[in-house]
Order: structure tokens, then sequence, then C-alpha cells
């Protein structure tokens, strides 16, 4: 067992095949999957085997590094056109999280503008696919430290569905902020909101955290509110599946009550997230929300719990409006106050 | 099977013991728990198998009821010795809800009050157990009837947790609003919130709605803010487990988060509670939150969805001021706005 989370990788390239840690079996079982298809990793994205935005760009991205070095392509047009079949099928197993398109997006314009040499290129998409997972942990330690700045030396930090390591090749963003802080000797206790109806918070943030030595609080959903009306709680954080020009944020359903409820009582809400999750193009109509089976709701670890017949709305996501959220952390820096100009500001500079 | 829930009695009075639907077992299946022991009655509302503030008022009366025909007591100071100390017992087993104590009160009172001779004193407090039952269902009536005067045709209604028949001796408060409301011919939809970490919501009022011919929507607790903000809900309805002079409702966790997203996208929340409800003599202060078992957050039907070693906050209900609140439906008549002249006038009329 690993001792800490910060060490363990969720994604990785491993003797030519894409490892997941199996986030299904969480929290019981740390247990890991190896892919060595391009299906087989769809599936585990579709079926949350892994799931996070920034864990499922670097997924797809080896998704195609899988592509890459299977394919029996001898010439470089019939590779690409291979692995653009294959980015159609990646793209459509989770369509809220804009990770997803810029994973498959950047392998797609690395094999277009790499050697005609097919083996080259095969290496190349490899290569570029492993840097993008070394990239993210890098970036969430950046995101990490400037986040950590918001972070008071004894402040309770609510926390919603995972960010966290499992959400990310490693080290996280929401709670990569928390890890910052504490690493920076700040005492911070984590109160982990359940995250009905797939459960990561009790079931992933709450692991990850605790075994990297944290005080850990699980809450139902319900007692958000409560808690914060009794000042029992210092700052909110949470990560992004997609992030708008306009700084509307996509993100994990419930996380746009919070931050309502986070605005009624003066609590500050952090989101934690690279530039990667920022989709500068779409308006806020062009975004599907996924929705997902009625079986999360319905069920529970198989248990049914709400009697056959009922109808069930289970929307994966909401959106925050910028004028709720205090600021957002990126590996380039905080946004604060959250606005258009400071967004373009601020991912101006991965151009330069 | 009863073709209706109106017609179902969640308390009842039967052959001298107190017979209850047996809640852990819904939705899977309709169960009753006879109890011939005052201990037995207690241990089912500790247990939940019997949950609902009107509800575990009039079981507690009921569960007095028992005492008094099976005790041995010759004279009437001994019987009622007997019943103040099963009244103790009772009055522990959940500390929030005020019914509970209001059930108990109103069967010492009429003990004290009754004859000096035994067998008269046994019969006049079974009659008071078994007439509190029938008025509960009376009030809840008029409770729907007046709050119903609130509820557009076409209206999609958003509940949480479950005030409904098996919260009550049969109707119920804030389900007896929908059904008031279905009878008068409007045509509305139901909204059911899962209500965790009990599951009240999608366990049981999903399946008394469902039963009573209402097209059922369960929702996770977390979408909530996301379809308010997509306008689909017209109004939110509750009920309450005390009601202090103030304004101020205690009532199932979470029913404080809704109330403040309810006001701020502009929608009523309507709370729903019979006169036993409210507490003229308390202040906030004063009512002590029931803490439940972490078990409840921890585990679902049995299955730990948590690591072991977390800490775990599960208050069973919390506080909702009166400026959330758009109208009180009670027996006597509606208070809108929610003050405490309108609470004091109200309630009145009960006294005169």
């Amino acid at each position: 067992m690993a001792s800490s989370f910060s060490e363990l990788r969720t994604v990785s390239w491993k003797d030519g095949t894409v490892v997941l840690i199996d986030q299904t079996k969480l929290p019981n079982r740390l247990s890991f999957c190896r892919c060595s298809e391009v299906g087989e990793v769809a599936l585990a994205i579709r079926n949350m085997v892994v799931r996070g935005a920034p864990a499922i760009g670097v997924t797809a991205a080896m998704g195609l590094a899988l592509v890459a070095t299977r394919s029996k392509a001898s010439d470089k047009k019939t590779l690409l056109k291979d692995l653009e079949a294959a980015a159609e099928l990646l793209r459509a197993t989770r369509p809220t999280a804009v990770n997803l398109q810029w994973g498959l997006e950047r392998i797609i314009e690395r094999a277009r503008s790499a050697s005609a040499d097919v083996e080259v290129l095969r290496g190349a998409v490899v290569d570029e696919a492993v840097r993008m997972g070394e990239e993210d942990v890098e970036a969430n330690r950046s995101i990490g430290r400037f986040g950590a700045e918001l972070v008071d030396d004894g402040d309770v930090i609510m926390t919603h569905c995972n960010a966290g390591a499992l959400a990310t090749v490693g080290y996280g963003t929401a709670q990569g902020i928390m890890r910052a802080a504490k690493e920076q000797g700040k005492r911070i206790q984590a109160f982990v909101l359940e995250t009905r109806p797939a459960l990561q918070g009790s079931r992933l943030t709450a692991y990850e955290l605790l075994r990297d030595g944290f005080h850990v609080t699980v809450l139902a959903d319900t007692a958000a509110g409560y808690v914060m009306s009794r000042k029992m709680v210092g700052k909110v954080i949470v990560g992004a599946d997609r992030i708008l020009s306009t700084g509307h944020v996509f993100n994990k359903i419930g996380t746009y009550q919070l931050a309502v409820l986070a605005q009624k009582h003066g609590i500050p809400l952090i989101c934690a997230a690279p530039s990667s999750t920022f989709d500068l193009k779409s308006k806020l109509t062009d975004v599907e929300i996924e929705q997902r089976s009625p079986d999360e709701v319905v069920k529970v670890r198989g248990k049914r719990i709400a009697p056959k017949g009922v109808q069930v709305l289970n929307p994966a996501f909401d959106v925050t409006p910028p004028e709720l959220i205090y600021a957002i952390s990126t590996e380039l820096g905080l946004i604060r106050p959250v606005s258009e100009e400071r967004i373009r500001r601020i991912l101006r500079q991965t151009l330069s």
C-alpha cells in the first residue's frame, strides 16, 4: 500500500497498456484495471471506473496511445484515420467534461504534426499521452499552491464529489489545494459531502484524504446548509468539469446549490481546475448536461431504495454562475474575481 | 392491498394492541408491527419503525393506553405513577419533535382529570388515544384543504422527507396538501427528494404517492437547486417537527437549504403542520437537535459506502427561519406571512 495518495497514480501507461485505479471498487478495495484495447478504455470511462475531468482527459489520450501502438496501419494517413475513429468513440462516453475533448484533440494534433514515419508517429503519440499525465500532476501542484493562499490555518474545508488524486492523474485539484495547505503546515479539517447519487464524496474523497492523514468528517448532502448556518465551515472547495469564458462552472450536481448556500453564509467558494478545463468557445446553451441512469438514484450498491414505477431525473452536472464563485485556482494563477476579462488574461499566458 | 393510502392507517389501536406500519421495510414490503408492551412502542419510535412528528405523537399516546390497560394498579394514584414512568421512557426516544411531548401530556392530563375509578380511568385513556388518532386524520384533511388553496393547476411540487400518510395516522400534512389539490382536480406532479440519510423521500413518499396515482419523479438531494434554476418547480411543500412562536421550523435535515434555494428562485415554500406541532414556550436555543447514528450515513441498507475511520455528523433536523417560509398550513387555517403575531392569533382559536 502506497504511503500517500500523492504518490499513487490514478491513470498510468505501463508496458503498453493503460492502468487505472478501479474506482467502482473503492472504498472497499484498492484494485487496478488494465486496458489493452481502446474499447475497454471507453467502457471504463462510461462506467466510471475512472472519472473526474482531468483523469478522463488523460485516460482518453492514453486510449489513443493504445490505438497508435496496436493499429496495423502502415502509413500516416491510415493511422490518423484509426486515431480519429477511436477519438469519436471516446468522445461519446461522457459529454460534459471538456478535458475529454481537450485530451483527444491534443493527441490528434500531435499525430497530425508528427513525422510521416509511422513508427516515429506511434512513439510520438505515446510520449505525448505520457507527458500529459506528468503535466497533470505538475499542474495540480501549482493549482494547490495558488489555491492554498486562500486557505487559513484552522479552516474547516467543505468539499463536494471528488476532485482529488482520484479525479486526476495524481494529487488532485480541489483536494490538491487541501494537500498543499496541509503541506504548508496549516491545520485544516475536511467536511466531505457524500455526493449522491454516485457517492464520490464518501467513497472516494473520504478514502483518499483519510489515507493522507486528514481529519475527515462525512455528511449527507442534506446537512450542508445546516453546518454552514452553524458557522462550522471556513471554505468550500470544489473542482470543475468545464469552465466557460464567462466563468460559468459545470461541475458535479449539487455544486450550484452549495454555491448559493456558501454565498448566503458569506463562505468563500473556491473552484480548482487546470487550464484544460476551460472552454472559451462554447456558450451556456451549447453544453450538454449528461443525464445518467435512473439506477444510480433508485439503487445504492445494487439495493433498491425506491419503489418500481417512479420516474427519475439524474443530471450528472449543474452550472454555477461566476457571481457565486470567490476564486478559480488554475496552474497559471488565481482568477479573482471571476470575470471573462480575468479568465482570458490568465489563459492567454498559455499561448504566449 | 388497500386501494389508497388515504384509507390505510399508519398507527392504530386494535384488540388492545398498537399496530404500526413497519416503515423500515418499505418500499419493498408493506408489513405491520404489533406492540403489546410500552417498551416495544418505545423501540419502534427509536428505530423509526414509525416516524413523522404527528404519527409518533399518537403512537406515544397509544403506548400509554397500553400501560393503562396492562397496569396491575388498583388505585388511580398508582396508575398515574405507571403512566408517568412510561411517559418518561417514551419522551426519551426522540428529542426534537414536539408532538411526542404533546401526545404524552394530553394523555397524562386526561388521566389526571379522569374518575378515581381505575377501570373507568383505563377506558378514558384508551378512548383519548383513539380519539387523538381520529383527530389527526381530520386535522390533516383541513391542513390539506387550506394548503391546497396555494397550489396551482399544473404545479410541479417538490417535497422533502415524508410528511405523508406514513408520517401521520393517515392522509398526511405536506402530502395531505398534495392529495387535497389532486382531489380538487388540480393536475400536479411530485418531485420527491430522496432525503439522505434515511431516504424517507425515495422509500416512503414516492411509495405512498405512487400508490395514490401521482406522477412521481425521484431526485437526489443534490439536484434540488438545479431543477429550481431550470424553472421546473412550482412549489416546495414540507412538514414540520416543531414550530416555535417566532415561526422557526424544525424539520428534517435538508429543509433549511431547500428553503434558501426556494427563496433564491422565487418559489413559495409551504410548511404543513397541525397545531400540535407548535411549541410556543421554547426558545431557539432550548430545542435539542437529535444526532443520529453514524451508520445511517456510512451505510445504506447495510452496505458500507464510506471507509472506516471517518467521523460523521448526522443531525436529524435543521431550523428554517420564518422569513424563508411563504406560509404555514394548519388545521385552523393558513398562517401567512409567518409571524409571531399571526401564529399566536391562529393558535388562540384552539383555546377559545
